[in-house]
């Protein structure tokens, strides 16, 4: 060992001890005659002093040498230090040296190893190396794996058992696009990487295994868009003989535990809705719970009065903005102006201010009276003070443009603390979901969703309305889990997959070992799948995903550092049987 | 929930007890006016029974209607059995059915589940699921999640963190062959599949992670040999600021730990032999030592009788085959027959009996007096009763041939007892091994492998002469971990690439990111990885190692279970720019 303690431990209790301590060399302070170095590690910093008066001249030379991220090793004594530094654990200690040795040299880097960095997101990624050395990367690392290790002792202590599925497996052509593999040993043949182990976690099911769950990475060859990786890590997990109820409790436990841990405080029972409800109340199947305002349905007290605008709409639905009704023209124009974006794509916004002297005025005085709008305010419960925004058109449109809205206001108004956690389950999804695309209905969660048994009568009358016993846990906004009661009788299944328009030979073809499986003795079963990146990020205050993956993906879907991926060489192609053909 | 208690767990504590049961029928004896059915699931086996008596005339006809693997729930009354079975925790009591469900039926499965299944390697491969429910299988998985839980816990206890390097990287020609993966966004491009996370862990010591772990899958495109896989797992180390003996150290613990777990017993400190010492003494760099039969070399004994063959080889060494004096004719030539097999290719084969009596004997009578003979048994130590076999020829080649001899007549013996455990570290290998084909060296470890500091100067004058501070962990003659210290500053890895016949601009479009982040400020470090595979079967007391894989690929790399590889959609390949080029 190079060193006989880290950076991170000493204190006024290792006094007048002799260590040894090695790291990168983060500060040099030289005043000449005295040159202090603060030394980093993963653990921490400690403080070492080189001092004309106490280290001999030949130690103050060397120590001049010294550039910032050489890897030294120092030796020497522990001392109490003059002004002390409270914000760190050896703050009240240096090192005063008496041996130095350069372990390795170090060229300038190509940007401060500091908490606040002065390197852009691509220089970051191309030294993702010297990016892991600053905390924040190092700490989001490391807070990832504290959580993959609760997870895997919370599920294990539940008698889950962690089964690695295969990565080499086969493509079927339903949902994203595959990665594949091409093999060489059974030319023009090709394994794909999985999207998740879906088919291999109902086998182990089938299997007896009872409880499975596996820490996974799996892939999506997607046009990649903000924040999404082409390999990405799943906690799946799988349950036999189990009802809906006690996938959720296993589940809730697990997110309570690392929320617990977190945040300090039990989170009781976490309130549960429907996706009916969801969409209702937040235009939205994964609402931010954080923060209230809550959709308010207003067909009945705007229609008829001759604005023709809400007279043509499906809904005119509004938020309520607590406190806002100050908002000046300017900036309630900027709102406006916000949902007309593309992105968001309303065609227009009216606003009712209920004023602190209790006047109710609005941006269509024209066609309602004070009276009109009163009734509006009381519908939302509005108080003197508040601003009302409604917007109106399409039933589904305008609430997924409200919701935006809700968002955006959520974030203006600093009630999204990313400190505050909020779970919620959403139950009772839809099974099938319209596609206008392609002319058919497609599986909300996937194919082998079970409809709820109550709504099976409706399958072929009104697909549309049959609902699955489905449901996502959702924390701040953020859907960080999914999953569904399975179905596991193969009649049904294959109902299910006529259903989806799946040809008798396709559903054979994808499918044909599961819907085998299926006739050997299938126990009821159910599951879940987490998205592992995502969950570490919230829980960790953030929203952004990238930092808590150790050598992510560009936008590109390329590894900057390591440059991939590139060409490979002629021979390779040919050991597989395989030609590139860019079609310009 | 579809039970209120598994199958294991039901004992007279809980007699009188109603109590539902869900699982699968594993057999059925039908008395006609009284049925036993056998119902399993993950946890165990509980007796269930209907009685013309005691149950209703429906029960017991819907019971006739049973058939082996139907999965069932049932309901009834907890009672003591008449004829108890104590190899069974459940084996006091039995379930009086008052009610039964059928939640699915099954087929009859294709083979019996059973611990001795009548079902071939192909068969049990096809239908892994079914599979997967018999006991010895389903053992092995669960016992395989039990050790990564512990590696995981062992290592996270000891300050490392467990950080996931990426799928997705980048083909090098260098070691096997890598599978690829084109890649759409980027035509003519590929990803390749990590053969081991190697790089990325240095990456993460440079990055001052430290201490670094992973349990993690990787891939090898090589011609198949029994018990390979193209997809396996390793458990991956690297720790910086650390010489070789704390990577032992800390490794020795984990073993040790899971060793203790399931054989009993404190290990106490690994012995440890060089790489040397290995080849010397049992003519292999991975020796079980759970049994004697050390080499011992005659060449000053032997040489110089006039026995030609002896006197023109390089090497005559033996082992002692102890209380084996008594083997026939019959029973000596078959073993000099085996010796002889192509697969070991040796020439032939000299016994020596110390008989009981007192007499020793050879093969060799006309060359050696018994004078000479007792000599030669002196070196061996043999008493009365043993059988020394001595072989000869090429130093290497007689090593290897009488290695394999050793480890034959240890299985023939029983001497390799699956439930004792000999781990042994073996250090010192050489840095380089001279290889014929391309008659220049390869790295023995890899190419980042550092060479002992005292060797250094032989690397020009005699390379194969020089030692690395490289080590394996063998346990029972398999080598279940290896590692080495790492090369860190940037000219010693340059001249390495130089030695190993990288031409500057291969060094660089291969390794150019780790040499680049090598400028800054690389630490010492240090690491080891396990294959979690053969690991995990070899502590079972198996040396097979798929049945530790869930869904295992056959020896030419399919699944045959869901057919993979397989051909993809024209479309596919298009999206990807590439054609199938099958030659004939």
């Amino acid at each position: 060992m190079f060193r006989t303690h880290t950076n991170g431990e000493l204190t006024l209790q290792n006094l007048d001890q002799n260590v040894t301590l090695t790291g990168w060399v983060q500060t040099i302070r030289d005043k000449g005659f005295m040159i202090w170095i603060d030394l980093r590690d993963r653990y921490g910093i400690t403080q070492l002093v080189f001092d004309a008066d106490r280290s001999s001249a030949e130690l103050l030379d060397n120590a001049k040498k010294l550039g910032r991220e050489f890897v030294i090793q120092v030796n020497g004594k522990v001392i109490e230090r003059q002004s002390k530094n409270p914000k760190i654990p050896t703050g009240e200690i240096e090192i005063l040296v008496e041996n130095l040795t350069i372990l390795n040299e170090s060229q300038l880097p190509p940007f401060t190893i500091e908490d606040e960095t002065d390197g852009g997101e691509e220089l970051r990624m191309k030294y993702r190396y010297l990016d892991i050395r600053r905390n924040p990367v190092k700490d989001k690392l490391i807070f990832r794996h504290k959580m993959a290790q609760k997870v895997r002792n919370y599920l294990s202590d539940n008698g889950f058992i962690e089964v690695e599925t295969p990565v080499l497996i086969k493509s079927t052509p339903e949902g994203a696009r595959d990665f594949v593999v091409p093999s060489r040993m059974n030319p023009g043949q090709f394994y794909a990487l999985p999207q998740s182990p879906q088919t291999f976690k109902q086998l182990l099911m089938i299997g007896g295994m009872d409880r499975y769950f596996q820490i996974v990475k799996c892939f999506r060859d997607e046009d990649l868009r903000a924040d999404r990786q082409p390999e990405f890590t799943q906690i799946d997990c799988e349950m036999a003989f189990v009802e809906q109820e006690d996938v959720l409790e296993i589940f809730e436990g697990m997110t309570a535990t690392l929320l617990k841990d977190i945040a300090g405080n039990d989170f009781g029972k976490f309130p549960r809705m429907t996706f009916a409800d969801a969409m209702k109340k937040y235009g939205n199947d994964k609402p931010d719970i954080r923060f209230g305002m809550e959709f308010v349905e207003v067909n009945e007290l705007v229609k008829g009065k001759d604005f023709k605008i809400f007279d043509d709409s499906e809904l005119v639905v509004g938020i309520n903005v607590e406190g806002c009704a100050d908002y000046t023209r300017k900036q309630i124009d900027e709102l406006i102006d916000w949902v007309k974006r593309p992105q968001i794509g309303a065609s227009g916004m009216v606003w009712i201010k209920y004023q602190n002297d209790g006047v109710v005025t609005s941006s269509v005085n024209k066609f309602y009276s004070e009276e009109d709008l009163q009734r509006v305010a009381a519908a939302f419960n509005a108080k003197p003070g508040d601003l009302i925004l409604l917007m109106s058109g399409n039933e589904n449109k305008v609430r997924t443009q409200l919701s935006a809205l809700r968002m955006e206001l959520g974030n203006r108004l600093g009630l999204r603390n990313p400190k505050e956690f909020a779970p919620l389950w959403v139950i009772d999804f839809p099974l099938l979901e319209w596609d206008e695309e392609s002319g058919r209905y497609h599986a909300m969660h996937h194919p082998f969703t079970s409809p709820k048994p109550e709504d099976l009568e409706l399958i072929h009358t009104e697909p549309g309305k049959v609902r699955a016993n489905a449901y996502d846990l959702v924390l701040n906004g953020n859907e960080i889990g999914g999953g569904s009661v399975r179905i596991f009788d193969k009649d049904l299944q294959s109902r299910m997959f006529d259903l989806l328009g799946f040809t008798k030979e396709e559903a054979e073809a994808q499918f044909g070992f599961l819907m085998n499986a299926f006739r050997y003795g299938a126990p009821p079963h159910a599951g879940l799948a987490f998205g592992f990146d995502r969950l570490v990020a919230i829980l960790d205050g953030n929203e952004v995903i990238r930092d808590y993956i150790a050598f992510p993906k560009n936008n590109s879907g390329r590894d900057v550092m390591i440059d991939a991926p590139s060409p490979i060489a002629d021979l390779q192609l040919e050991e597989l049987a395989l030609n590139v053909d860019i079609k310009e």
